[in-house]
Order: structure tokens, then sequence, then C-alpha cells
């Protein structure tokens, strides 16, 4: 696309990206078509267990799209658009609940919940009711996790998508753990500001005392950003002071390696990473004194202390203690607006108010996230002036320049 | 128009319209164009009992214009584009009032009420007053129903519009009567969602139980989309038991013959529908229990359980009963965002609390218009979605299509 | 530019601008790049006692861009754009206070007063913080009066500009002055509405009746849009009336000479204006009842009732009596939304609610401002309309031609 590489004329590498794409509306738009609803695009979205029961459903809102995510009478989770394919009403209004038929609002067709049309009345005789049933998205469910591709068509295959991240995720047990809260955080900046900022961890100090009060500092310097986003030197003195830890965790059987996406993947749009580091400082979690805040999760028989950090693209990220997980979900909703939503896993056994309490579990990254968030809307402020030019990026932000990279990649820019 | 042809190459007959007829800037503003401010556009806006003595007025407010319809020293109702003639500014502030002088409120020139400039203080030499006086836009009264054409060039010939829809209108002396009340309803979605809504009755039975309990239910079939929208059998079945009381209307000396648009005037941009119909189930009028709800308005001697429609053209439409009727008005006022007026009329000499009460006149059609509005918003943001496609139309939505020819026509897109 | 060479085919001499001036989005965006942020542009912004201490800083926001005036720790002010020069966040966020270092929100780096970056950690090994700084905006102070200039180019000589204004500001030593009042009345309207409503005072006599109190009726007509702006006759009676009042003004030594642009700076973008008047009717200030609000401000040993208009261009202005002076900043946000700041200032000696309070000194300008800003918004909505045409100008309003005239230039529109 012409337009894009003139913009880029005005990019090098290791700054931050010119003015124009986080305002022109043309870009936004196209971002959207060739990102985010890109057939390699599988979304986390939520847990399973927010739909326990079938005909329970919750609607997943973006941008435009609004997505009925329902179990059926069969116990099988499935994902519609919530269009009616009479005359395009939505079908669900309520976020959340739980029906045996999903009646339009309009004219009520009605389907059932595996989304097939049962009644539509007075229609032409040569009317197929099997053609109209609710458009179906693509979903997969992976070990609780629910996960949309909005592609309008065929998505990349999910096996290979969520191949190299089972190691990883498999330990935590996300297909025997429950909600314990969510948190939506509104912010009015553009989604890549947003997605820059939890590409580094160069913020981390100044700006989330929090999460650097539990973690060690050299892990906030070399690992904030993820593996590789910090110096060479550093980054081998940190992994070297952290190798008896790992060592340990070989021994007891749990996984080791980072994953970083391949040269091959990356090609086709995606954007994975995993790996597990000590959170450090003697801490067992990621809580407010680095405690416990909740039973043992997933295949753990003791706290270790480990963070593990899941990548699925740049939109949807798990991070898990031995205690609890978060699922993080960036929505963008217009050229300035995204929606940053939490939710807080723990063991499905877990009582509310006995083995864990939402404040603790919550405190470091609700405030780290507040604070993201504020953080975020003045960066977009800022950069709308007539005298913006891109700055030099620290040598503990190359996460960012990988961000570029893979993004213009997926804008099949050519630099 | 190309870009219009060309989306048409997505529409077919018996579906709805395309997504990009309701989101393309370009096209809303062409639809103004050749719609709403076209010369065959007659609106019906209001009645005169709204402005009885010399220099009432009100504000008619569409879209960015604002219209100052006002009643001369001489009783005359005259209409004026609200806008100064010398720099711009609107004259009048408040939506009504009484004025024996429009005094501008930025540098005073004067208008009297038949809207001469009569004052205007250190004019050039050359400077005609009465070059100047404030723009008027074309205006009929017809039996004290207020119609404007906000036209920039000349309207149709007034007689010739309302000529066909004489008949069923006169009999309800709409010059004998006066305002009850008046509703607004602003509606966040499309103006031809709004109208495509109020084309049929297939969503009556589900969403509308107050209108539908009053009504038959084959009236609500076969007549609540106008005749000829359900399928012929039905409509032959339900014309042939009312033919009794059409019979006894007849033998009253009343209107029975239904309006249709002739192809001639179709192709001129009008869209004018009269008949009349028993409300039926031994009702007497529209209201929460079929019972009478004010005193016989018109020449009515006594009740015959009648229900009149007159439509004007897709903007401006009336409902008799025998006892009242209500002017509906619906207006554009950008491309996400149409109002909705409902004016309900009685007899000049009922009185209210003593023959009426505003409750029992308006509750069908307030409840009526209040879900419609819902139904309507939640129409206009499902299908924002990519998944979006046309859906095929029920048997008693013809309507629709007929709608959509219309708008074809007025748009002067060639299928 | 063609598209604006075509809009003036609507355009005569002695009427309003047509219509698409105020409501082309690029008309905009181009009345923005060639005038606002252009080079001669000297915007007078703020008084220097709002900072008068090292580390004192405040922010001067206008469109999209924010700038920091601060006052360094040697003692000089100086203007940086509120725009971190590492990935662009705003770097302060309230608009006033106090700092020894500029610390970004974002990733902490820190600036001093100066503007220079005195700290940004893991930076490159080749990275210059010499050439990080803040950016700076250009800025003049002028006996107190602080002056800004946006463009991204350079400005045009500071001297040169302030030059021909120096008489007549001088002797208000506004270097003396500090601020009383600070008022800020946001107006939904295009920013031209807003100067043309400055540029005449053919609405005042209706509309600002506390002004027109105060002044001489024929100053109201003669001089309140500026000397030759109303009809030569008029204009020489009122010279002549007032000769003995600027005889006596000579005689103490005060300007009496009027100043207006010359057509050589004219071509350049200049608009400046400055004169000396008798507010009239025996009235000493512009205050509710022409008495004093204030002691004695400037070089003035005596109140001689005399109003000093000084217009730096179109966008600042300021008007002095004896004993106060009032700065006006009209500011554009967007196509249709502009604020207008009024400053209010007194001898620095001058003690609150002992030697004057702020209802005093703002009366008469603040009602008056207030009245405006509801008139401008009402011309904002009437011009919208389809019907809206040009109108002929009243014999006082020759400042809004003069005011075309400047405007057509700077758009570089030839007619
Ligand atoms: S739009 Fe859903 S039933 Fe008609
Ligand atoms: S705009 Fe109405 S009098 Fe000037
Ligand atoms: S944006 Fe200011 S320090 Fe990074």
């Amino acid at each position: 696309m012409k337009e894009f590489n003139d913009l880029l004329d005005n990019y090098t590498e290791g700054k931050t990206l010119p003015q124009e794409f986080y305002t022109n509306e043309n870009i936004f738009s196209e971002e959207m078509n060739r990102i985010y609803f890109q057939k390699f695009n599988w979304l986390m979205v939520d847990h399973v267990t927010r739909i326990p029961n079938p005909g329970d459903y919750f609607l997943f809102n973006v941008e435009k799209e609004s997505i009925i995510v329902i179990r059926g009478r069969d116990q099988e989770v499935r994902a519609f658009y919530n269009v009616c394919t009479h005359r395009g009403s939505r079908v669900c209004l309520e976020d959340e609940g739980s029906k045996k038929l999903l009646v339009c609002p309009y004219h009520a067709w009605s389907y059932d919940t595996e989304g097939n049309l049962k009644a539509a009345r007075y229609m032409p005789d040569d009317f197929d009711p099997k053609q109209s049933g609710l458009r179906p998205c693509y979903i997969k469910i992976y070990e609780g996790l629910i996960f949309l591709n909005l592609t309008q068509d065929q998505p990349i295959n999910f096996d290979d998508f969520i191949q190299p991240l089972k190691p990883m995720l498999d330990i935590h047990k996300t297909s025997k753990s429950k909600i314990a809260l969510r948190k939506k955080y509104p912010t009015a900046a553009n989604f890549k500001l947003v997605l820059e900022n939890f590409s580094e961890c160069y913020h981390c100090v100044p700006q989330h005392p929090e999460l650097c009060s539990i973690h060690e500092k050299d892990w906030v310097y070399t690992m904030g950003g993820g593996v590789g986003t910090a110096p060479k030197k550093e980054t081998d003195e940190y992994l070297k002071k952290i190798e008896p830890w790992v060592e340990d965790c070989k021994k007891r059987g749990l996984p080791t390696e980072t994953y970083l996406e391949t040269n091959e993947f990356r090609e086709k749009g995606f954007s994975r990473y995993a790996d597990r580091t000590p959170i450090g400082n003697g801490h067992l979690s990621q809580t407010r004194d680095g405690t416990p805040a909740s039973t043992l999760m997933g295949t753990f028989k003791e706290f270790d202390g480990g963070l593990t950090q899941t990548a699925f693209n740049q939109f949807s990220i798990c991070y898990f203690t031995n205690d609890f997980g978060i699922m993080f979900s960036f929505k963008p909703q217009s050229i300035s607006e995204t929606e940053v939503e939490l939710i807080w896993l723990v063991d499905q056994n877990a009582k509310e108010n006995i083995d864990y309490n939402v404040d603790d579990i919550s405190y470091i990254w609700h405030t780290t996230t507040l604070a993201d968030t504020r953080i975020i809307e003045n960066n977009h402020k800022g950069l709308m002036s007539r005298s913006f030019e891109p700055g030099v990026l620290s040598k503990t932000e190359t996460g960012i320049t990988y961000f570029y990279n893979w993004y213009f990649n997926c804008m099949n820019i050519s630099r």
C-alpha cells in the first residue's frame, strides 16, 4: 500500500513511529482489516466458567462487532455474530445472561442455543431456515480459555497456533480454574499506544512502584518487556543468576524453555511468546507483600515463586503465579479508544473470602493498569502536537521495535 | 450516480439493503438533497392551533435547518428560514413564543411577522430592505395541518399533492381539532431504519402487545403495514370479512376507497397512502381497552370503530380514530440520529380532564413508539457488523420492498 | 489553492463570507497551517506575574498543542512544546504549578527548567541528551506580556513586530502590573465568527447596554470597531469633537497617533492596530458607573478617561483604561469550537479588596463577553442552513471586510 510506505520514509528503526500512524483514520481502518479481523488473530476473550450451564451466554464487544458466546444444550460452547439474519438487529442485548432460545427483539426470529433458526413466521415458501442460522464466529476452547477469531475468511489452524504455548500454559491448568474478578479499563488512546506500553518495562520503575517492589530489580530491567528486550550482558547475568531456580523447576518437571516467535510464523502475522521466571526477592506471588493470595493452582505442589507470561498475540496475554492467573485483553474501539479488560483466575476449588479475596489477588495489576491508562492517555495527547518527532528508544525498549516489525509485516509494509 | 448503482450490486429484491446504505456519509448527504429537501417532499409538521394568535410562532428544527412558522397580523401563517439575512444568526432562539417583531439577537435587524425587514441601522444607501426580508419557506395549511416544503427550488403543486388524500382526511375535520399532547422520541439510528420500522407490522405481534390487543389479529397481519403488504389470500379474506362494516360506512357517506400511490406520481417521488379499516374486536378506539378516550371528532355522529391511516409521504403520517388523531413526523438529524415526533389531536371543543385526558389518548402509541425506538436502535447497532448480510423479508414485509423502490427512484438509482 | 479561489466565486465585497468557509474541515486545517501556526503570528498569551519564581510554569493549550511556559533558575522565561522527546507523552499535566525538574510521567526522562534533558536511563551509547532537550517554542517577553509563536519554521522578527505598538503600550507599563483575574469563555463556533464579532461594534447598542452606557454614543458608532470602520463624515465629526482631549494628552506627553497596519506588513500577514480615545460621558474607566475601579496604572498621574486599544493581531488584543488592562486571547480549538480567555491586569502595588476588587474591574467586559459567546453561537448555528446567503454589511462593519481581506491574503487567495 503506497500510502503506508510513504509514511515510513519518516520512520527510523530504534525510534517511535511517525505521528500519522496514530491519527489517520484510513490507517486505523486498514489496521482492523489487516490485523485485528485477520485469520491469524486468535483472540483469547474469556474463561468458560463464565457460562457454566446450557444457555448461559456473554457478549464480546469490540469496535462495531458484538459476538455471542453461548453454551449449547449439548454443553458445547459456540460463538455467533450478534446480528439477526433477518434484518440485522442485535439479538442479545444484555452483556450476559441465560437463555433457552435466542429471540430477536425485533420480529422474534428465534434461534436455539446452537444457532439454528427455529422459528420465523410468515416466510416465503422457498425460505430455508437452515440457511438463516446465526452466523457462526470461529471459536476454540483450550484448557478453559475461550478463543475467538473474527476473520470473515478462514482462520489459521488453531492447533498450529496453540501448540508452542502449551507447555507453559498447561501447568497452570486453566481448565481447573474459575473467574474470581473482572475489571474493564476504558482508555482514550490509540490501541498501538496501549500495546507499546505493554511491550516494555522501561516505565515500570518510575510508574509502577507496586510491581517493582515485588519483582527483583534486574528482572524488571531484563525481563519486564520479555526475554531479549534488554542488553545481552545484563540479560545473561540475570539468566545466570536464576539458573539454580530454573534447574529446580526442571527437576520438578516444569517447562523452562522460553518461546519466541519463529520467523516462519512471524511472517504469517503471529506474535506469540512464553516464558517463566522467578518473581524474585523471595516473593511467592504478585501480591502487595509477595505472599500467596490464594490456594495453589494448576499442577503445583508447592510455591516456587515463578511467574509465567504467555502472549497469544499482541491483544491477548496471560500471566500466572502459583496461585492465580490474569487474562489481559486489549480491544480497539476506535482510532482513539481502546478497552483493556483484566480477568483474574483462581483454582476452581478456592473459596472466596476463605481461600482468597479479590482485593489481594488484584492489587498489583489493578494498580498497575490504572496507572497505565493514565500514562497512555497522556502519550496519545502529547504526540498529537505538530512538534512531535519520533524519539530515540532506550536499550530496554527493543520490545517496541519488535512490535513495530510485527506490525509492518502484518500491514504488508515493506521497509 | 455511479457509486449508488455499484452498491446495488449487493441488493436483491426481497431482502434488506446492503450495509453501506446506512453507514456512508456521502449517501446520507445525497439522501437529504435528493429526498428530504426535494420539491416533492411536502412535510406535515404541526397543527395551526399551536399558534392561535398573531405573532405566535414555533420552530421546526431538522438536520441543520430551523424554520420559523409564524402567524402574521393578518392571521395568515407563514414560514421563514430562521436565518438572519444580515450575517446569518438564528433569529428566534426559543422553540415557541409570541412576538410582534422578530428582532435578530445579533445586530437587531427587525422583521415583522410577515417577514419584511422593518429596521436595519446604518445600511449603505443602495441597500434595499425589500430584498432582505426573511427568506420564505414554502408552506401550506390544509384543514389545520401545517405543511412545509424545504426545497431551495420550486415545490410541486400542493393541490396536486393533497388531492387524493382529501376524502379520507376531510371526514376528520382537522381544522376543527386542537393539539392535546406532543412527545418527541430521539432515536439513535439512521432514518431509513425508522421508516422501515413504520412500513411493516411484522414486529407488532411480538413487540407491541398493547397495539395488538386492540386490533383484530388478521388486521395486524394484513393491514398493519398497509393494504397489499400481506399475501393476497389472507388479504382478500380479511377484506371480505369487513365488507359489512365497509358497506355501513358507505351508507353513512364515509369514504371507503383505499388510495395507493399511482405509478405516475411515484415516479415523481410521491409516496402517499390512505385507507380506512375497522379496529376490530368490537373496539371503538385505539385505547388501552378499546373504549373511546374523547368526544367524537370530525364529521362523525357515532363511533364506528374505524381507523384512518393517511400517509403524506414516508416522513409524515396521520392516524385517526373517531375521537382523536395522531400526527407522526420522522425527522432525520444526522446519519445516525432521527427524531420522531407525535402530536395528538382532539376535537376543538373537547375539554381536558373532562372530555379526555392525555394518558388515555396517548397510551397505545406512546407505548408503541417507545418500544420502536429501542428496537430501531438495536437494528442500527446490529447491522454495523462486518458479518451483516441482507436477510430475506417475510411475506408481510412487502412494505419494505415498496419503500426501497420508492427510495431508489428518488435517488435516481436504476436497478 | 484552487479550492479556495473557487469558493470565492460566491464572495462579494461588502457581504459576509460564503457558508463553506465555516463548514469545510480542509479549510479549517489550512487556516491553522497558513495563519494560526504561521511565522507572523506572535500570540500574546499571558502575563509574567503568573510565574514569578524559578520553576513556576503554566500551560498554553490550543487546538492539539500544549506549550509549557516556565521560568528558569536564571529567571528567564522560556517556552517548550509539552511533548516528551522520548515517545511523545505530555510532560506537564497540570494547568500550572512549580517544578525544579520536569519529569515525564511515562519513563521519567527529566528536563531542567531550561529544557535540557538531565536524566534518561539506559539509553544507547551514541545517544546525545543535548539533542533531546524539550523542543523550544518561540517566546518573547515584552513589558511583562508573554508572546508565543507556534510556527515550526522561523518566526518573523519580534522587534519589527512590536515596534509600532510600543508607544501606546508603553504608557500602561504592563511590566509594572499584575494579574487580577482570569476567565475563560468556551464558545461553540468557528473562530472566524469570534473574530468577526470583535471586528465590529454594530451589535454593541442592541446587545451590550453595559458597554454602551459607559461610552459615548458616537464613540460606539465610529470607534467601536476601530478607527476607519464607520463613514468618514461621522468619524471626522467625532475626531473633531475629541480634539481638545487629544491636545491635552499631547501636552501630557501621551501618544495620540493611531496605528493602522501598513500595506507592506499587511501583505506579510500582520494585522496590528493601536489607538487611544476618551471613554466619554465624563467617565474615567470602563466600569459599571464609569468611576475608577483601581489605583492608577502605568505612567498616569491622573485619570484622563482614555481607552487604549492595542491589537497585536486578530487573536491577541489589549484594552487599557487608566486603572486596569484586559488581555483578550482567541484560541481556535476545532472547526466549531473556540476558547476566549480574558486576563485582567492592575498595577502591581494595588491591593485586592482594598484598592480594587475583581467584580468591579471585570463587570463591563465579563458581561459583554458572556453576551458575545451566546451571540456568536447563534450566528454559527444559523449560517449552517442551506438557505444561508451572504448578507449586506452595514456602514459600520467595514472592520469585517478588513478582516476578510487580511484573511484572504494570509490564505494566499487571490481575488
Ligand atoms: S431483525 Fe431479527 S427478527 Fe427481524
Ligand atoms: S446577523 Fe442578524 S442583525 Fe446581524
Ligand atoms: S515518553 Fe517521556 S520518558 Fe518516555
